[in-house]
Parts: C-alpha cells; sequence; structure tokens
C-alpha cells in the first residue's frame, strides 16, 4: 500500500504543480495517472503545441511547460502510479481514503486532490462493427510510442493536429514505407504550419494525401490487415496496411471518479470556490475537472486553485498546526532530503511566497 | 484626456497580465503606475532577484518575468501614463470613472483594475531631522538610475538584499570612488550568495563594511556632503559622502486609492471573490491589494484573479455581447493592429483558452 499526505489523481499541469504547492507546505504528494507519462493532455496530445496564455510564457510548447513544471517540482520528489487508472475510493475507520486502481495498486492518504483535467481520455471511435476485433491489433487510437510502428504501412484518418503531426512525424523521419492520411473535407483544421508541412511532404512524394473520403471497413485475419476506403464520389479502395490511426479527437468523460459519491454537475465536480472543496470532505478537485460559479477552464486558473486548496487541506493534515509566510525570494526552495521520511520529525512548517517587500 | 476600456492602477506582474488576458477579450488597457518603468516591485526593489514559485518556472529573476510579460501583452499594444500616482476619481454622468493623477493626467474607463500591489512604495525612513532638507540632494530611497551616482562617494545603510545588491553594484563595477556600507547589525538579512560577494568585495578592498552602527544625522550646505556615524560603542564618526542611500526597505501603503470610498479591510481592498469586483460597481481589485477569505498573495493568485475579474468587466463593457471560446493553440494570438482603433468596428469576442481537446 502507498501512503502519502496528498494523493494527486491527474498527472497534468495542475496535479503537478499542486506538488510543488504542497512541498512548500512540507506535504508530500503522490500521483496517479492513467497515462503511461506525466503531463496530462499536454504531454499525450499536443506535447508540440505553443501554448500562449501561461503568465510569462509569451509561446512556450506543451511539452516544455510539462519538463518545467517537472523540474521544478523535482525537491519535492513526488512518487507516481502511472498507467493505472483510479478507480474505487473508500474512507477506512481512520477517516484516510484508499483509492485502488484497475491493476489494484493501494493508495491512502488523508487529502485526495482530483486533478482529472477533462477526465480520462476517450477517443472518439468511427461507427465501424469490426473495429473492437483489431484494437491494438493494427488499430490504435493514441500513439503512446511510436517507435512501435517502425518499418509498417500507416494509414492514418483526421484533419486536425494530433493526424497531421504524426503523419508528418512518420513521413518526415521515412520511418514508414507507406503513410497514407484519409480526410473525409479537403481542408485540414490543424495548426497552419503543419498543414503546409503535410502538403510540402506530400510534394515530395512522402505522404500519401486522400481527402474527401473516409474509411468505412477494416479487415483482417487476428491482426488488421485493410481498410476499405470510401470516396465522396461513391468510389470504394481497398487499402493494404499494417496500421491504422483513427485520430479524431478525445472527448471527455469523467470515468469511475463520477460514481464515487462526489457532486456532478455538467460532466464536471462541484466544489466550493472558497477552498475548492467538493462535498467529500478531505477531497479537492482542482483544474479542468472542477465546476464553479464563474469557473474558467484555463491552466493558469488550476494553478491558484490548487494554491488555495493546499490552505484548507493544510488543516486537515496539520489540525494544530500555523504555519507562517516564508518568501522564497529570500530563502530559496528547501526540498526534501531523503532523511525526511520520518513522519514524527517536527515539520517546518512554511508557506513560501515572495511577492512581499523584504 | 484618455480613454480606454479597462484602466489598470498599478503596472506590476498582475497589471501587466490584466493586458494579456483583456486583450483576449478585445480589450484596450492603459496602465498608470507611480514607478517610471513597469513591473511594480519586480522592477523596483528587486529585478535580480530569483523567484522560484512562478507556475513553470523553476527559478526566473524577477526582472525577466517583467519582461516577458511585457513581451506577452505585446501585441495588445497597451499604452501607459508613468511616473503619476492616481490621485482621484469620480464617475461622470455618462457612468465612466474619470481617474486624475497627482500631474493633472485626466483618464476615462468604463471599467477600472486596482492592481496596486502593496500601495505606493512609502520607504521606511530614518528618524532624523534634517533629512527632509536633503531629499534628493544628497539622500535618496530608491536607486531608480545608478547612473546619477557615478563617480560619486556612496553611502548605504540597511542589512537587506536592497542595500547589499547596491553597495554590490557600485563596488563591483568601480562606477565609485568610495562605497560605504552601514549597518546596525553584525549580520546581514540579504539573499546568501550577495552576503558572501559583499564580504568578497570587503576582502578586496572595494567597500568599506561598517557594522554595528548607524547613521544617526545629516549635514551639508544645500546639498548633504556629511553622514553621522554612531557605533554601538558609543563612538561618534563624521564621513563626507555626495550620497547617502538609506535602504531601510518599504512600509505598505494604499495611499489615495484608499479615499475612494472603495471597502477597505488591513489596508487591502474587499472584494467579492466571485468576480473580484469591489464595493463601487465598475471597480476591480486584483492581487495583494485585495482580501477575500482565505486570500494568499501571490502572484499566481492574481494571474487567477484578474482573468476571472475581466469576465465579468466584459459585460459591462459589452452588456450585449457574447464570447465564444477560442484556443490559443489553435488560433495563436490575434493582437491588436493599428487599423484597429475604430471605436465601432464590430469586435470579434473571443476568450482564447487553450487547455481542451482539440
Amino acid at each position: 500500500m502507498i501512503q502519502t499526505e496528498v494523493l494527486i489523481i491527474g498527472a497534468g499541469p495542475v496535479g503537478l504543480f499542486t506538488v510543488f504547492e504542497a512541498g512548500l507546505l512540507k506535504l508530500h504528494c503522490h500521483l496517479i495517472d492513467a497515462l503511461p507519462i506525466p503531463g496530462g493532455q499536454l504531454s499525450e496530445i499536443y506535447p508540440k503545441k505553443p501554448i500562449y496564455d501561461i503568465p510569462g510564457f509569451p509561446e512556450i510548447l506543451a511539452g516544455d511547460l510539462v519538463d518545467n513544471l517537472l523540474q521544478q517540482i523535482e525537491p519535492f520528489k513526488p512518487t507516481y502510479t502511472l498507467g493505472e487508472r483510479a478507480e474505487t475510493i473508500q474512507k477506512d475507520e481512520e477517516g484516510q481514503y484508499v483509492v485502488t486502481t484497475n491493476l489494484g495498486t493501494v493508495h491512502r492518504a488523508p487529502v485526495v486532490f482530483i486533478a482529472g483535467g477533462l477526465g480520462s481520455f476517450e477517443p472518439r471511435k468511427p461507427p465501424i462493427e469490426a473495429l473492437a476485433d483489431f484494437e491494438n491489433k493494427g488499430v490504435h487510437y493514441f500513439v503512446r510510442d511510436p517507435d512501435l510502428f517502425i518499418n509498417q504501412e500507416i494509414v492514418i484518418s483526421g484533419g486536425g493536429d494530433s493526424a497531421l503531426d504524426w503523419a508528418n512525424y512518420f513521413a518526415e523521419k521515412e520511418l514508414s514505407p507507406a503513410v497514407t492520411l484519409v480526410h473525409r473535407r479537403n481542408n485540414f483544421r490543424g495548426h497552419r504550419d503543419s498543414v503546409q508541412k503535410m502538403y510540402d511532404l506530400q510534394d515530395a512524394g512522402k505522404i500519401n494525401v486522400v481527402t474527401n473520403a473516409e474509411v468505412v471497413d477494416v479487415k483482417g485475419t487476428n491482426v488488421l490487415d485493410t481498410v476499405v476506403i470510401k470516396h465522396k464520389s461513391g468510389e470504394m479502395e481497398e487499402q493494404y496496411t499494417d496500421v491504422w490511426l483513427p485520430l479524431f479527437g478525445l472527448s471527455p468523460k469523467l470515468g469511475p471518479i463520477g460514481d464515487w459519491g462526489l457532486e456532478i454537475e455538467k460532466n464536471a465536480i462541484k466544489v466550493d470556490p472558497a477552498d475548492y472543496s467538493t462535498n467529500m470532505p478531505g477531497i479537492y478537485a482542482v483544474g479542468d475537472v472542477n465546476t464553479y460559479p464563474g469557473k474558467l477552464k484555463l491552466i493558469l486558473c488550476g494553478f491558484h486553485e490548487s494554491t488555495l486548496a493546499l490552505q484548507s487541506a493544510f488543516n486537515i493534515i496539520n489540525p494544530d498546526k500555523k504555519y507562517t509566510m516564508k518568501y522564497t525570494t529570500v530563502n530559496g526552495i528547501q526540498g526534501f532530503d531523503d532523511k525526511e521520511n520520518d513522519e514524527k520529525e517536527e515539520k517546518n512548517l512554511s508557506l513560501n511566497g515572495h511577492n512581499k517587500v523584504h
């Protein structure tokens, strides 16, 4: 069993920054995420996309923001359960929450932060009956590890950035003997740079772009070997392929958390805007997963929500302690060293801020 | 008269970021600040200090954060009244606020954002009767432009970072024939690096460090020429100097804003935490200057407060409009071009966010 002080469900940007603010309060964190790497959507969906609305960054790639956050929280030595989904929650006799994943890993903490973003990532699947038979046998909704597809023939469907980015990736690096991009329309929704690159690769004979067409069936013996492409003209075409990647985006889904007894409104968790607490004492919801009057689904709002919520959580974990403000500017960051696992150690409880006159 | 849509009082980090979020809503901003440059405390007090608690920056110098914010808001072409203090406010017959500075510059806007930080910067002055006679005649509480002191003999008092940083600055660059640092105690409160540097400069004979002593009097004909130093031992000493910089920090002071009819609590402006509005409709207070239950004086909280408050302000400025969410990731930032000053132009009202599945 993994015991921690703050159990964070969701290792996206807000979950990661929660570790930092908890660390300033000398609280240890453990994160659970269904994805195999930290960063949430930023790592999984658009690591190479620029973000413009993080304060202080005129432009930053989503993946770089994740890297920065990981570096920022490094002194506080967070631990992770990755590639597993938080499934069930129970309160034990000591009032601590016990959270178990789909793979049976058990976690225990007095405080749970749900930083689940838009929920678990449910890919939008095309309505093809045989599809389920070929999932992970040639059909993949995500490209978690592109190395798995090297030297295979690849068909990608979709007109957005995921489809474009991956088509460009395999074609540009010549990792596949045949890259085909199939899109229902003639114009692409992706980032202008990506569309241009795709056309350049098409001109160079590296991508076969098929527009006004869609994949309507999949075939194979055990594993995928053929996709059936229907053109707008009505013409049908069979194409051999090792891999089909239908990249039609994701639809938000709260997942098992929706059944935990939390008050839900419009697929989000209702919180008290005073401290972002849920209706279950000790459980907080921060970032895109929560809702309250005036809520904006912006990363910068999640940063604030976590910071404030931790003040409230601190009182649950340390009902008898007071913290005193200290300033990071003067003192820097004091991370956790490895000795500090002794839970009985007297804690130096300080909230490090910096924006005061020194 | 300067007409704008959002008049921001205070050009610190939160005031600056307000321009960005307002820009995404296609609202034009004008900023007033008593300091001669944007950035507030970050520029004035600790530009070379590292900050550790801005999300996504494991460490950033305060001055660099200001530079980044200025670059981030550049597309939205903010305008400034710098070096003037907002003194009075009145509501005109059309319901717009008219704000006049101490130098008589008049501004008008339907919405006012007070992002005044800890208020105007009031230096802590030592209790020396003759002090007022030499202010700006050798005695300076800030180092706004260090070039003004080049080749002059300098005495600096204080034990904190400002005193250390400036003493080190003039000594290291050999800009002054004599740098003396006078401190009441024997140990310094400043950043460890700065203290070490100061001792190194002392060893190199570049700073004269006088501890357990304080300046108790100033003398001169018209301009300062002498400080009287009293040692803990009781010994008195007169020292010739061109400049004395008593750098004892700042005491927060709300200033004239305190008399505008805003509800004040503990030297801060009370706001409704739902939208950070004050008791005066159309006036918002964001960042360190405001207070509400659970308030934390952190820059990252100010960023969130501004963002949410602007949603409310938007409805005041455009009572009949709706905005639709767009994502900066897909569309990038569309700044204001110079044509766009036509107030009658149909506005494309969009809130650009990015953290949604595309």
